[in-house]
C-alpha cells in the first residue's frame, strides 16, 4: 500500500538476506520507524511486544525468524527450539504456529547446508502467497460490497474493528482489502473505525493507514458502533480474524462479539475476512480458543503524543486500580454472515469449512 | 459515601448560601478538588464541562444554581433567562429539565423577595429527595440481588458502565446503591467496571469511588464485557440512565446498549436503577431522544497523569483524523430485565411506568 504515496509493505527483507525489516507499529501512528531484526530473539520481541501485530504478519514475521535462525545454526535441534521459541510469543492468532509448521515441514527434511537458502525462499513464498490471498479476498470482498445499497443512499458505510488492513498482514489486508479494491473500482465508501481499547490499533493503525490511501473514514470509541447501526449509518460490519474454528466461530479481537451481537439485532450484515491459513480445523468450537490474556497496564495506562511532542504514557486509573485485560473473543458461528476467503465467500459452518480445508 | 475514610456528598452549599461547591470530576482519580460556585454562569458552566456529571447531579446542580441565580436577581425573567441558561447545558438527561421545572414551579408563584429563601429550601430538598431515592434504590437493589447465585460460587459479579455511582448523583448513586447496600449487608460482590471511552468514567470514576469504599472491583476495557459474560463470570449487569421514555426504552451512557445486547444472548440479567426523575412520560419511545454529540477531541485525545506527575491530554489519533462522538443510546426496552426505582422494580414496560407516573 501507499506510505506517503509511495508503495511499502509491512515487512521487507534485507538485499543481503541477514536481517528483516518491520515497521515498527507501537510508534505509530505518530512516527513511521522501522525496525531491523537480524536474529529469532528479536524476531521473538517483536511479535512478543507488539512492534508487529495482525494475525497474518505474525505469521510472515516468524517464517522469516526461522530463516534468520538458520543463518546462525540451522541443525534440528535449533529450528525446533527456535520454532518453540516463536511460537510461544503469542497463544491466539493460529496462523502463527501455521507459518512456523510450514516452515519446519519444508527445512527438516533437507541437508542443514541447504536450509538457509530454501528458508528465505519459503519465507518470501509464504509473505508472497499472504498477499496474493490477500488481494484475492479484496476482489470477492468487492463483489460482495457491490451487492450492498448505500442506507444513506450515498455511499457504503462499513464499520471495522480492531486493525486487519494491511499493516496486519503483508499487504492489502484481510478486512481492509475489500476496502481498497472498493477504492480502486471506484466505488464510494467510508469506514467507521472503531478505537479498539486498550491498545487502539483503529485509532493507531486503521485510521492511520486509511489516511494514507485517503480512504474516507471517521474515528468512533469502541462503544458507539451499536447506536450507529441502530440509527442505520452502517451497511455492514467487517473485520479481520485470529483463529476460525471448524464450527465456524470466530476469534478475533476483543469486542468483536459485541459488534456481532449489535450486527445481528440491526439486520446488518456481520462478515469475517478469513484467509485459509487463519482456519485451524483441528479446534472443534471457539470455546477452546486459548485467549491471551495480557498485562493490565494496557487497560490503565494509554499511550499517545503529549503536549511536547513526545509520546507518553499517561495513567487513567486511580493508583492501584486491578484490570483484566482479555485480548480476543470469540463471535459464534450463527453471527457471522460470511467468511471471506481468498477462494471466495463461504458460510460459517462446519460443512463448509470442511469442504474449504479439504480443497486446500 | 466515605472519601479517605470520611463522608461526603458530590455537592454541598456553603453555609452562608451563597456559593455551592461540587466536586471537580474532571480532576479524578488524580485529584481530589472541590470547585466554588457562586452564579448561574459558572453553575452553567460546571454541567457544560461536565465538572459535575450524572443525570441526577446535573439536576441538583442546576437547582441549586437557581438558587444563586435569586440572590442577584430573583424576578421572573432573570429567573427564566437563568433556567434556559442551565437548561441549554446539556441536551440528554431529563432530570435537568425535571429539576429547573420543578424549582420554577416552586418559585414563580412567590413574591421575588420571598425566592431567594425558597430556592434554597428546594433546592435543599431536591438533594436530600435525590439522597433518600437513592438510599431506597439501593434497598430494592439488594433485595434483588439476594435473589441471584453466584455463578462463579463465590461471591456476585456485576458489571456496570460509565459511572451511575455517588458521584452521579448527591449520594449514594443508583446502578451503584445497591452495591453499597450489599456490602454493608454482609454479601460478597465484586463490580467489573467499564473503562467507558470516551470520557473513562469508569476507569477515573466508578473504578476511584468503588476504591475509597473498598468495594471489590477489576477494570476492565468496554470491549471486554461480552467475553465475560459468555465465560458465566459475570451474574448481572446493572447500570444507571439519563431518560427512561414511556414505553421503558433506556437512554444512557454510549455502549451501554452493547452490553445489554450481550447480556441477554448470555441470560445475564440486566437490570437499570432508575430514580422517577429520569422517567420522561413525555416522550414515547427512545428514538425520539436527543442524543448529545459531544467534541471529537474526546475521542482523539485521552487525558490521564504522566510520567512526572501531572494530568496531560494525550493524543491517540493521526494527525487531523474526524472523530463522531455520541455521547449516548438507546436500549430498547426489550432488553431490560427490570428498573430499580426508589418504590420498587418495574417492568420496562408503557403499563407499568404509566401506572409509576400517576401515583408520583
Amino acid at each position: 500500500m501507499l506510505v506517503a504515496g509511495r508503495p511499502m509493505r509491512s515487512l521487507w527483507p534485507a538485499p543481503a538476506r541477514d536481517a528483516l525489516h518491520v515497521i515498527d507499529q507501537r510508534r505509530l501512528p505518530h512516527e513511521l520507524v522501522a525496525a531491523r531484526l537480524t536474529g529469532v530473539a528479536e524476531a521473538a520481541r517483536a511479535i512478543r511486544e507488539m512492534w508487529v501485530r495482525g494475525a497474518p504478519l505474525i505469521g510472515a514475521t516468524a517464517a522469516y525468524g526461522l530463516a534468520l535462525q538458520c543463518r546462525v545454526d540451522a541443525g534440528d535441534a535449533a529450528l525446533q527450539r527456535a520454532a518453540a521459541e516463536l511460537g510461544a510469543t503469542r497463544p491466539t492468532a493460529v496462523n502463527l504456529q501455521w507459518a512456523l509448521g510450514r516452515m519446519l515441514a519444508r527445512l527438516l527434511p533437507l541437508a542443514p547446508l541447504a536450509r538457509a537458502e530454501a528458508a528465505w525462499v519459503e519465507a518470501d513464498a509464504i509473505a508472497d502467497a499472504d498477499v496474493a490471498a490477500n488481494a484475492a479476498i479484496g476482489r470477492h470482498g468487492l463483489a460482495w460490497l457491490r451487492t450492498l445499497r448505500p442506507r444513506d443512499g450515498r455511499r457504503l458505510n462499513l464499520l471495522t474493528h480492531c486493525n486487519a488492513g494491511w499493516l496486519a498482514t503483508v499487504d492489502w489486508g484481510t478486512a481492509l482489502a475489500p476496502v481498497y479494491a472498493a477504492q480502486a473500482a471506484g466505488l464510494e465508501v467510508h469506514v467507521w473505525v472503531d478505537e479498539t481499547r486498550p491498545r487502539n490499533q483503529g485509532a493507531s493503525l486503521s485510521a492511520w493507514e486509511l489516511a494514507q490511501q485517503r480512504v474516507p473514514h471517521t474515528l468512533v470509541a469502541d462503544n458507539a458502533g451499536g447506536h450507529l447501526m441502530q440509527r442505520g449509518r452502517v451497511d455492514a460490519v467487517i473485520v479481520g480474524c485470529d483463529r476460525v474454528a471448524a464450527n465456524g466461530d470466530v476469534c478475533n479481537k476483543i469486542g468483536t462479539y459485541l459488534k456481532a451481537l449489535a450486527a445481528r439485532a440491526n439486520g446488518v450484515p456481520f462478515m469475517v475476512a478469513m484467509p485459509l491459513s487463519t482456519l485451524d480445523l483441528g479446534l472443534p468450537d471457539g470455546a477452546a480458543v486459548p485467549i491471551e490474556e495480557r498485562s493490565a497496564r494496557e487497560v490503565t495506562h494509554v499511550h499517545g503524543r503529549g503536549p511536547d511532542g513526545a509520546v507518553v504514557e499517561v495513567q487513567i486509573a486511580p493508583d492501584g486500580c486491578a484490570a483484566a485485560n482479555p485480548a480476543f473473543d470469540v463471535t459464534p458461528a450463527a453471527l457471522v454472515d460470511g467468511l471471506i476467503t481468498e477462494r471466495g465467500i463461504v458460510a460459517a459452518d462446519g460443512a463448509a469449512l470442511r469442504r474449504l480445508g479439504q480443497s486446500a
